[in-house]
């Protein structure tokens, strides 16, 4: 649909059906449909909940606007016969069939793996669920903050006695929309080689497990589980986040070349050489004078004349920035990866390519997300190879 | 290398060389693993920097044997030109390489995209950085604190008027990973139609911004960049983390059924028909008071009869759990997704299989990381045909 004018994307002639929901499954339609597949996001009726705003007369969502450019919108009522079928008749003609509803719900429809992979065995039907598909916990239900408290996300993150905290991101919604983007071309690659198609599985409290890496392996050494330690590390000094005059940077000391280089700016060389500084595990057991002397420096200066001061002499850090600053970031909008978009329902807004680039371009141009069935029609059209005259089941 | 027993994974055959470090490119490394490729993990005579212990005697770090299960280990010393003649030589054999050096290390070597691309037309070259191959910030030092601080993620985290805080997980580091793994994997399947390969780019700032959308959606709406608020959501109540007698719990309250559920279990079933409480938009214009219901009645009760509660009645709710318990976790381990793995140098431990399933199966059986170099020799006979005689250059 985008970019004719360029060489064809790596998903070119992809058809996929997105029956996403609002984070993990329209996740990874996104991937898909900015990495070049014909991504047709099915919806019932009345919409997906992201859709709520739209079906009662508001525009749609800025979450909807943003998960949806260059997908294809269409409508298909599961609750009826007729809608099924025409699922199951539009699964036989895609590649992908990409869903995030709960445990067995396609299948008690009979939608589910078992009747559309019977129906199309080069089907790939991706599953993306709280749990997984097995296991005693298979049924409960998970939403990404109730997920992040039964991974163990909350009890890693927060200030030292503290109660638990949540990460801000919805790391278990994307984490997982990602992993199915993963496994979702994984079976694809497979399939070029096999002809066939698969069920692939992912659940989010899995897939968050991996990024808990570094509390692990401290849990692995000292042989109980972690708490929250705010901005800390444990083991390596300076890490932290610092005052300025006008807001807060991130400073860490990955090697003793880093904390050279900081004391040199700072002006106080002797530190270097100094005991209870002179290496990171002299700096560890000394971690409230180390991390004080680091913010004594940093208090009396502007966030950006420290960030200058470190780039120069070449040590990690960064400005805390909020959102606002993010989106107007001269870096991210120099690399392409937002784009002005003129929406019909929300009016100019930046929105994002794909985090995936293919020989250093942005997945763009993006389209603006559709609305609510636009292309019903079209889609029946083109994959049945038929005029529409089913509109009951829509 | 495993599960020969079963069917062929879905990447099997796929030759790749992880000249990864640390997280983001061991990650996608990984799960290229998991999925069957042939991963060789290819690190300096000194190792990567998770290797340090155990080049100085001491047992390979948690982390490099959790990240390394089923791949294959050879040395090549870049800083002379024979082993750089040899990874040419690796390149121009493999399907892919994978690596997560600062922008411009491996160019300046001449082993980067530019040189392997022009000997292998079909190789796959993915570059895992902080910010990208372009742009003014190309050449900022970026860990996963940093990333976090300028990606926007620490301003969305934390409680309320207190400093920026970042998340527990490294999610910047495994969310780059995951989407460097998804731009591999899409582009070995577009070289099956093309026969050519590609340079594939993940930058980490970009990789975590879509998993801020909530946030992002607010700010579109409120027209300011949204402060940390703890656990809360803002326009969603009930929305939080609850204390117990003995710990915390997660609950939320998606639709009016979960809080009409929820007050009925609490025997209030009064409060669902209350002008403060009975939709969602009362709630939170009576925040205080609703969260602080729901808080009085978990209070009185355990972690474990909370959530039996909420799941009989369908509400979602969660334990928040420690590390030590997330590993314990019956559900995690009827799933397979752990193994516990005789490690030759770390002995008895569980590691995890990948969070991307193909056919509901998990992705063991796990093999140990190697030892540095082990297969250094293998690699060259069975991807170059020949025994190795260039001792020199490893």
């Amino acid at each position: 649909m985008t970019g004719e004018a360029q060489a064809p994307k790596p998903l070119a002639g992809v058809r996929v059906l997105d029956l996403g929901q609002i984070y993990q499954g329209p996740y990874a339609g996104f991937l898909l449909a900015q990495a070049g597949a014909d991504v047709v996001k099915m919806e019932p009726p009345g919409g997906e909940p992201l859709r709520r705003r739209e079906v009662h007369g508001g525009p749609p969502s800025y979450p909807l606007a943003f998960l949806n450019s260059n997908k294809r919108s269409a409508v298909c009522d599961l609750k009826v016969e007729e809608g099924r079928e025409l699922l199951r008749r539009l699964a036989g003609a895609a590649d992908v069939l990409v869903e995030n509803f709960a445990p067995g719900v396609l299948d008690r429809l009979e939608v589910g793996w078992k009747t559309l992979g019977d129906l199309n065995p080069r089907l790939i039907y991706a599953s993306g669920t709280a749990y997984g598909l097995s296991g005693p916990d298979r049924d409960r239900l998970g939403m990404d903050i109730t997920v992040q408290a039964a991974s163990g996300v909350m009890s890693i993150t927060g200030e030292a006695g503290r109660p638990p905290l949540k990460a801000g991101p919805a790391l278990i919604d994307f984490l997982g929309g990602v992993h199915l983007y993963g496994g979702i071309v994984s079976a694809l690659y497979e399939r070029e080689r096999t002809g066939r198609g698969r069920l692939v599985e992912v659940a989010m409290q899995e897939a968050v497990y991996p990024s808990m890496l570094s509390k692990l392996g401290l849990m692995h050494v000292e042989g109980r589980p972690p708490e929250p330690i705010g901005n800390r590390h444990g083991r390596v000094s300076p890490y932290n986040v610092y005052p300025c005059r006008d807001g807060f940077v991130a400073i860490i000391c990955v090697n003793e070349r880093h904390w050279r280089n900081l004391v040199g700016a700072m002006g106080r060389e002797e530190l270097a050489s100094d005991p209870r500084f002179e290496h990171n595990e002299a700096r560890v057991a000394h971690m409230e004078e180390a991390e004080a002397l680091v913010a004594a420096w940093t208090a009396e200066r502007s966030r950006d004349e420290v960030c200058r001061i470190a780039r120069e002499c070449h040590v990690p850090c960064a400005p805390v920035r909020d959102l606002a600053e993010v989106n107007a970031d001269p870096h991210l909008w120099e690399r392409g990866f937002f784009e002005n978009v003129d929406h019909p329902a929300l009016g100019e807004l930046a929105l994002p390519t794909s985090p995936l680039r293919f020989d250093a371009r942005s997945s763009g141009p993006l389209e603006p997300s559709p609305e609510l069935g636009r292309d019903t029609d079209a889609v029946i059209a083109e994959w049945l190879g038929e005029a529409s005259d089913e509109r009951s089941a829509r």
